[in-house]
């Protein structure tokens, strides 16, 4: 599936997006979303000159004012003169389309702007899982000179989730007044959130699902997430109206101030667990990639065919299909492994 | 962190439940969740024994009525005395708990009845992939006799819509009146349904929602899949009332019928589709297990950090790891990549 396009190389593609070539970087993020060669070349350029930008998850319940929230936070960090990139995992399917127009029409104030850069991704379809294909599409804007990059996400999904949570700073959107099962999907978000907003604060139960928050975050502290550690510090917890931009300043300063007195512990934490994402889906590619390379994607088909009728369990075809991989790998070939 | 706890083996809890033991079936869909050895030797006995169940994915936006509506499939189903196995992807989280209780009380009212058994599932924290570990779940109720399994998920989500759409018949639920984002996630999941439902059928707009359903479904029509196939046939929309059970038996009827005019080209798609999803989670597993074994370990770890640090980019990381996972696997020793 995946080839490599006619046109420049992935190499020439990175040093151009490093240059400024914003058609360049358009390019590489496509070539990102779609897990090619291109893509992988370009990485290998780019990684070394990524690391420094600020990355900052955004997710929140359907309705929360994500999206606005984001247009009124990239105003506030343009008047301080700061670069932002912006990835948007749309909920949407690439089929069907059904990008949220509205918000996305907000966003496009900034069309003129070179220093504002927004990404739609699809969230279906990424071969190495949504995580891993955002965290690289953060890392070429990252390397590309973006100072400020915002990963926005729907908070209702497992992928989703993690998008945002593998970021240096994850904010968890809320807004007043939301039905049940909503409230049941908050309980999960907020243990990844370093910073809880209320949104449409200019709503009646604004200030009155702040204070709930603030009882419910203390009275349930201290908490151990679900890698066993002990919490490193309670949620800010602060009021916004995306609308008027009540409230985004102070939410900015937050977000700053949280990666400023994050220790080096949490901070190395975050990372390593973006590396990790980065690196099993790769490895899992090439995996899968050795499987279907001609020498064995007889084996592989005919085990993943006997699984599928039950002929063979699970764990079994997996054994065989090691004993495979090591035929491959003790070949001696890393191109195998690799497009 | 997986470790085999003192009781029962794998291999005799899967013959107690295949006996009809239901502590057994507990136990061992919780070690199916916990991904331990018991859950491997007993999926290696049980796997055979599946196959037979039909598996149905119901997915849709929260508020959608997706607890209540499976509530209402269980007691339309065992009128007609079949046995029905549900799994519950909750969207909160193991830690802060938070399952939507009301649903889950009107479900309780199958207490009694043992050819019903219902489990909840956190929908975060599974190393294989939520999509794995739910179809090794439904599988373990197929191997010990249940005839319907319900998969319901909030479809919202990449994973989770993945696990809906795993099923053999796949049921997206709609509510009349839903918000723009709402409405944009609708279109992502309606590439996925076999059977739309429009839900609250007593709600005004519950009519004219499934006529701009159909109308919206002759119109895209005909549509390219993700997987490049041709639509194999265009869903059936029903409108149900969950709670009063309107529309209900007709739905049952509608998802035999799926499954019955299916044709085997579009079975074997998703039976496949299953089969992939378990086997590369069970590889990944193991080429994980392998890389953080003794005599790997520091060599991962370290790797992990450079890439961290963006000292190396990781897939110069990921070939290096590729290397060390070969000298392990030529070592010959299977074991090294088993727990």
């Amino acid at each position: 599936m995946p080839t490599s396009a006619p046109g420049p190389s992935g190499t020439d593609l990175a040093e151009a997006a490093i240059a400024g070539d914003r058609r360049a970087l358009a390019r590489l993020l496509t070539a990102v979303e779609n897990g090619s060669l291109v893509a992988e070349a370009a990485m290998r350029r780019l990684y070394p000159a990524a690391g420094r930008a600020h990355l900052v998850g955004i997710t929140g319940a359907p309705g929360s004012g994500k999206s606005t929230l984001v247009a009124a936070l990239i105003v506030e960090a343009r008047r301080a003169g700061r670069s932002v990139g912006v990835i948007a995992v749309d909920p949407s399917s690439p089929v069907t389309g059904g990008a949220i127009l509205g918000d996305r029409v907000r966003m496009q104030a900034h069309a003129g702007d070179r220093d504002v850069f927004i990404r739609s991704m699809a969230s279906r379809g990424h071969a190495g899982g949504l995580a891993a294909t955002s965290v690289a599409a953060a890392t070429v804007m990252d390397a590309t000179g973006f100072e400020l990059v915002l990963m926005e996400t729907v908070g209702t999904g497992q992928s989703e989730v993690d998008v945002a949570a593998a970021a240096d700073t994850t904010v968890v959107l809320e807004a007043p007044e939301m039905g049940d099962e909503v409230q049941a999907i908050k309980a999960g978000l907020l243990e990844v959130a370093d910073i809880v907003v209320v949104n449409k604060g200019d709503r009646p139960g604004a200030q009155r699902s702040a204070s709930t928050l603030r009882t419910m975050l203390v009275a349930s502290a201290p908490r151990a997430p679900l890698d066993g550690r002990p919490w490193p510090k309670r949620p800010e917890i602060l009021v916004t109206t995306a609308t008027t931009a009540e409230g985004v300043a102070e939410l900015l300063a937050a977000i700053d101030r949280h990666r400023e007195t994050a220790t080096a512990e949490a901070r190395d934490r975050r990372r390593i667990a973006r590396a990790e994402a980065q690196l099993w889906a790769i490895l899992g590619q090439r995996v899968r990639l050795a499987l279907a390379a001609p020498a064995n994607a007889a084996t592989t088909g005919a085990l993943i065919e006997a699984v599928a009728r039950h002929q063979v369990d699970p764990y079994a075809a997996a054994d065989r299909l090691l004993t495979a991989l090591a035929t491959t790998l003790a070949a001696g070939s890393a191109d195998a492994v690799r497009r």
